[in-house]
């Protein structure tokens, strides 16, 4: 079974996203960087080409320049990966599944709501696949969390609490990450609703099941002069009645990249930490509480099959990130894929950003969330 | 240095918090039980007599007969600890203050705001001593968060998050506890609000030195046919422009008594937690993290005074109670107890109860908290 | 129910101990400190009284003067509590004993082996109780840990890793209690292996219900000029051929008080630490890891007794101390007090520290340990 | 820059390691894997060749024919990395050396220590690089251990415990990697001692720079009928004087892959947790406890070099060992790797295994370990 051969489109220096996605990508062997236009800078696409040490013949200047160039070649890319900033996805991705070739997408999906929608089109019209690498449903226990609240092990779910604690945009904005993550122009009306309170909302959603259907929502530019929001705080109503809350913020200093998620039902309850990945706690009504280790054998398949080593040898981001690429992989094979994050979750995903933001700003009460 | 004498209200057979009360205002040896009302039933108020070994003429049925007795004793109470379920909070209060006795209460200090309001008026115009046990002020690293914050080491405050969830009415109500926490007769309006959400905002002013001046509510009787809230969710406003959440639930399965604590300011953030109280983490802008340990070397004078072991012994729950007690025991001496929780926190508290309550019912969104 | 006296002996001014038994005895209310031979010194034997809040008569300075006054009084002391340096504390439970007063004492029970022999007839010949106060095997979780092995829910034991680390001596012995810990006329010939080794053995063999049979000692002064071992590392045999191991160090910088035990059997593990005494971890052959929490509805009536606080309200060092002094209280009441440790602790402690010492002197391998 | 090429020695059907290896060579895209000798089965060396999606053209039955059919391309293997059980490291090192081909292996570097002393001789005899796969000295933190520790921020070393607990051979060995590690003709004498006891020894004269001197061991076959170790505990004397702890095994239910190092000198402790890797606590004298991050500001150039992700988006073992590969790489470059384990750390561990083998036998007290 031959490799699967990746373009990317964005990347270039200085990226930070653009070699996680190459490494997860390519961490199980059933795909390969072969191509980029890493940059609209022919230097600077090829200087990062060489990073990545790909034929120099194959990092390209414009979209249109790759996809003619790849193919006319009999090894040419299979599909492309949009690793560049907001408001580079949708031109990206229209032009790549114009010309016919599947999308996998950075997240957020767009930049805007109405992006979205056309791109939600774009996507039906091509009936190409479409993945939204929504990271952290990679991890196996975050699946074995999942799989365990649908077997109803939790009975039904009255509260999510999910948080995503940052503090690196606390100080002044600097660096080109920092950059484009607080220029509306570049991230959307969105700042850090955008950049990881969709994946906080996400992870609710794809652990419970249950779609957010209402919110209340607190948005906040706390660092001064700042043009998009760096703190939120919104309450949630599930479909089934369940109550949530979700923070995000980029402004707690000290904090990391502490996503983490609590669920409970009427029979129990479950708690799983991003920067403690390997283990997922879950409680009983009878007072049990029991550790579940990835890699053991407590898990169902699932968490088993994204799991590469034993129970004590932790796996981290990067193979949560490879585990979305290998669904995308299958996606593209033809096979199911029922866990690969895709249109819906990019829907949904800039809906919630876009509800957020105007019940923010217009300080009402609850408002409901419809795609 | 004599030992006060303390009177106890409620805290009859059954109790749960009697017998914590009686171990914390003891632990230092500055104050000693030696009588209580414990129940309005004589025999059940002898029992908890002797199970207290106290001497049986001392165990009383009635407020009067407490009062008169002991004034008729060289060797009577100097005050009295209220103990029983909210409703009789007032009652006792009013009582023994118009006979002059002093008063601690456990919390909330009333079972309404229009109750807390004549307590004031009762305190106020007895000119004698009140405190309120809120216990979690009264750990030594809660106090080094405050002290810490009100030297500026986390420069201007910006967000705050404490959270306090319970589990354990999460299935039906049984048990005595359990049943008049749930009773609105004896509960107040509030139930999880009142019982555990006080904590969690007393807490928040105390560490921050700040007062909330708005919030939006979500209270929820989840639980079915239950009377009052068991799950709420809060967006706080503090007087400075800083954001809060406040998170305290009983439904949520696992949870023990987890209350805990995040302050973020602009230089810096902290991190403590009931659960394991005896480490406080703070963090710096450049990227450091310190773990400060009770007992240690690190520590400033209102937490270093109130600790009792070395670094490595825990001290827990019933110890911070103890110093709710030291405080208290200071006041009635004549000295300074400036960290005591008194009248203040009393009206703070039950403003904000019902503040929450009415939020929430109205589905409004920010409502202003105003004592 | 009276409350039990007691008499303490040592616990002068800038005793740390003195007022840890103090607050330990009295914690439930069965016990009252009423006097005390605090020094040989007579004014500093009233100041420590006036600390502790006694009757200024009842302050003695001689323990022949204790003994006849205390006879002398209707309510005179039931028992003394021995927390002196080591040396002391043979002269003064034999006196006690001679004089038909039961005793409790701090560790090791001697400084000496011989001492502890002399010591152990002197108890067989008064027929009186008797206690030493291992703290560590008062705690809740310890004795739930206890109880789920002699239960036999590891199987045989094959395995035990106990350690305990601290820092507090890493550099130069400075203050009473490091001054006294390091001087072989004080402490006896062991340091560090008096002052807590004993602690790790006694709770090694307390939670597994073995008799550690051999071993193999590397024991240092480490800081230079150190007279007395300041670290030990010690390989064990238990009396079932299962291996041990026993760690216990007072240079190991940023320890604090960390004594933690392992225990592996054919069907499962479990930990416990002290640092984070209200869980206890247990492991089963089949992946599965339940944590069990102080409090809790999964502990059986040794741990469930002697808790005072529901699961989430910690407990600490002091309420297992405590809970020693319930067993002695027990014990002086004529009811059975199983897990009280005694005489016997006394003997293997003194042989254990005996044995260890020669062991590392001469470099040898395995040696018996043989009380 | 092109891919180094890489050719594997073992990795078929079953194997564990092979895949992993896989991994950490291709993370970082300097290494490419397109050949192997998977097998000595020419059908099962297929079954793994295409499993790695490799030219089925390369996937060789013997090592000759790989040698051969390699040195006739131009674009041949570069270097042999070899992961089969320990018995096959010495004729496959030996067999690659002797054709030129440098080499990179699994560890314990040879089943014996008469073979890791021939298996010098060649290396040396070749002039080619050697690697060794001591996976654990390439995580960050542990680097950054290692520099801090060289810069003497702990002052000089006097303490050192270093851990490896497992308990996945606490039942009968089941399965094609329980199997092999338990028969000494494959494994070699040492079983637990040279799975993991080496490890533990490499990482902790890795971390502190100093050599171990002598030891005590109690080397046990634990479970019934087991031909090799499978518990070991071992007292160490460093070069410096410092004293030493080392435990390993793999019959402690529950443990998982638990290694871990505590390190403690005059002026600081330090301790590492292979599970939770992504943080280095760091204790000082004056009582301060810092948590250093991995991917934060405070790493120094050994740890910040081998981090692929910011602080917070957790790297686990696949990195580590990817860690490990990138310094081959660069060795095979002609690059200083200074941090590659490599003859050295092969003798020394090979030494260790013999030298605790034959003091456990003999129950000797210390004996000199000289390599």
């Amino acid at each position: 079974m031959r490799r699967l051969r990746m373009g990317m489109i964005g990347g270039g220096p200085g990226s930070f996203i653009g070699p996680i996605h190459r490494i997860a990508a390519e961490l199980d062997r059933e795909i390969e960087l072969v191509a980029g236009c890493f940059s609209s800078q022919s230097d600077r696409s090829h200087v990062a080409g060489e990073s990545y040490r790909i034929d120099p013949a194959r990092a390209y200047a414009s979209l249109d320049a790759m996809f003619a160039g790849e193919k006319a070649r009999p090894d040419g890319i299979d599909f492309v990966s949009i690793v560049s900033p907001n408001h580079h996805h949708l031109p990206a991705a229209r032009a790549a599944l114009a010309a016919g070739i599947p999308v996998i997408s950075d997240k957020p999906a767009t930049a805007t709501l109405a992006e979205a929608r056309e791109l939600a089109e774009c996507v039906a019209a091509s009936g190409l696949a479409y993945g939204l690498t929504h990271t952290y449903s990679g991890y196996p226990l975050v699946r074995e969390a999942r799989a365990r609240i649908a077997s109803g092990a939790l009975g039904a779910i009255r509260k999510v609490v999910v948080e995503y604690p940052q503090g690196w945009l606390a100080g002044d904005a600097v660096g080109k990450q920092a950059e484009w993550r607080t220029d509306p122009a570049r991230s959307g009306p969105g700042g850090c609703i955008g950049d990881i309170g969709t994946h906080a909302f996400q992870l609710a959603e794809f652990v419970t099941g249950l779609n957010v259907t209402a919110l209340v929502a607190d948005l906040a530019a706390v660092v001064p002069g700042r043009k998009v929001d760096d703190d939120c705080s919104v309450l949630l109503r599930f479909e089934n009645g369940a109550r949530g809350v979700l923070l995000a913020s980029q402004i707690e200093v000290g904090e990391m990249n502490g996503l983490r998620i609590r669920v409970y039902g009427e029979k129990g309850g479950l708690l799983w930490k991003q920067e403690v990945p390997n283990t997922l706690t879950i409680h009983s009504l009878d007072g049990r509480t029991e550790i579940v280790h990835a890699g053991g054998t407590q898990l169902g398949p699932d968490a088993a099959s994204r799991t590469r080593t034993p129970t004590g040898h932790p796996e981290g981001y990067l193979e949560a990130f490879a585990n979305i690429y290998r669904d995308f992989a299958a996606a593209l094979r033809g096979e199911p894929a029922p866990l690969l994050p895709g249109i819906d979750d990019a829907l949904r995903g800039m809906t919630f950003i876009d509800t957020a933001i105007n019940a923010s700003r217009e300080k009402s009460g609850w408002v409901a969330l419809t795609v």
